[in-house]
């Protein structure tokens, strides 16, 4: 082995013992002509499918690839520019995502076709597929606008109002939840979500009727939240249905993200609610919100009522 | 002639004199294997671009064609097998729109590729496309999926409050604006809207700095609403910037509309807010109310703040 590869690696092991949860979840192959291979963890797995923040980050993973000209970057969580010097567009502005079938765990391929790089903004479409007897089936279709957010204008407008929260110690870690909940949900896991008291009374059969949730949000293993994990911050909340007393599945058709900052690290304040539940459908809002009192994501998703 | 020729002579006839504007504009010929031509008429621009919204109904119109008579996939949904009959899925239920590049007047060109068909719901790509210098240059890429309003269930239980508007007849009539103004906004001869004196002092040079523009809206020529002209709706009032003090071009880079009922007849209320200006980005969401007070439609878009 030459010591160029022998350097390379060490780094490659080093980089898979510290990668988190997340870093591995999201971790493609590089197929070429922007084709990359995806390995979907069950540990990502609520309900039965596998969950579409996830999968949502995933793909965002092979957009910020196939954007970066030379395909994957291994280490850099924050985005910043890589030992090349080149200006790439690495962080998600705008993510929608259009779910065509439910995705299992296991092997899925990305397909990434580049349609327009610009100065300020690149976008790209990009669809996720996995073999189902035999035959490549589309689970997710995409486009995605991404840009460089250490370039974007500090100046902040936000009129919204940052969600007022239970102290931490007096919310309800999800991943507390007894073990044959879990066993449907092992994406808990994943997740030190604290929701707040007032947005948990379903789990007791006391549903507000608000339709509003919200808590308290990190990854269990630590990992800063960055531009890429917010795709998978805003589905990581139980549907806002449960709030309004129907505990059914509530499969999504279609989820918009505008991410507007990278976060700062610390625990992020997630808020899910719906104003619009009419016609066998309802929109689910999402703000995330950093440390630092910054609204720094904004998903709307359109999901079908639960049947239930 | 055949007495059945001359019969459809007729109505062809009699449907061409009918024919709305809007109808006009979204027209399409159909050029097979899903390939639809367009001609984007210069009565829909707007300080030099082609109207994002008409844009949106030309492509959406591209889609119901793509659509119409279809048989259905044999994976639904929930990635079972589906063996019913034809299924016509007319009406956008959510359409995400990305645009790449300003779209001219004149002759465009729609590519549709069907994603998905499905019981309920269908999804389609499609691609807006003009010729610049001999080349086909993409305008907008958008992923829709349709459905058919008519079999959507009843169940209304909407929290969000329709908007209170001054009477019509105290709203200012935005087609009455002075001829140097129209000139560079042809596209407001095609509008009957009626700006709420509350949301329009910015014309006047007194913003009223809550990022609100709200109004009466309906087509000049009366052709009533519906499922398919609400993609043109959501796009049609000034950009809410306006009402910020930022008189600029504020283009859009994203913009996914909810069509959540068939509009009722009559005037509708249009409501344009934004709340995240930050980042040299600002979100613009959307709502329409039909005459009968349901909130018919939401959309949000993601634009660039204006420099000026």
């Amino acid at each position: 082995m030459s010591r160029d590869n022998f350097v390379r690696l060490i780094f490659e092991r080093l980089a898979a013992v510290t990668e988190s949860e997340f870093d591995r979840g999201v971790a493609l192959q590089d197929k070429g002509d922007g084709v990359f291979a995806a390995s979907l963890d069950a540990g990502w797995v609520v309900g039965g499918g596998v969950n579409g923040g996830y999968l949502l980050a995933v793909i965002g993973n092979a957009v910020r690839a196939a954007l970066s000209g030379s395909g994957l970057d291994k280490l850099d969580h924050q985005g910043q520019l890589d030992d090349r010097g080149q200006v790439d567009h690495r962080d998600p502005l705008s993510v929608s995502a259009y779910y065509l079938s439910a995705t299992r765990p296991g092997p899925a391929v990305v397909r990434t076709r580049v349609l327009r790089r610009g100065r300020s903004t690149s976008t790209v479409a990009a669809t996720l597929s996995q073999l189902h007897d035999g035959v490549e089936v589309d689970r997710i279709s995409t486009l995605a606008t991404y840009a460089d957010l250490n370039r974007s204008s500090d100046d902040v407008r936000t009129t919204l109002v940052e969600p007022v929260l239970a102290p931490l110690e007096h919310c309800i870690p999800t991943a507390e939840a007894p073990a044959d909940f879990k066993k449907i949900a092992p994406l808990l896991d994943r997740f030190a979500t604290r929701l707040d008291p007032g947005s948990i009374g379903w789990a007791v059969g006391k549903p507000s009727g608000n339709g509003l949730i919200q808590g308290w949000f990190r990854l269990a293993d630590g990992r800063p939240l960055d531009s890429l994990a917010l795709l998978m911050v805003v589905d990581a909340l139980p549907p806002v249905t449960f709030d309004l007393g129907m505990p059914g599945w509530a499969p999504t058709l279609e989820l918009t993200v505008h991410v507007r900052a990278k976060p700062a690290p610390g625990w992020a304040k997630v808020k899910h609610y719906t104003r619009n539940m009419a016609g066998g459908y309802f929109e689910e809002d999402c703000e995330v919100w950093d440390s630092s009192g910054r609204l720094v994501a904004q998903s709307r998703q359109l999901a079908a009522q639960p049947r239930s």
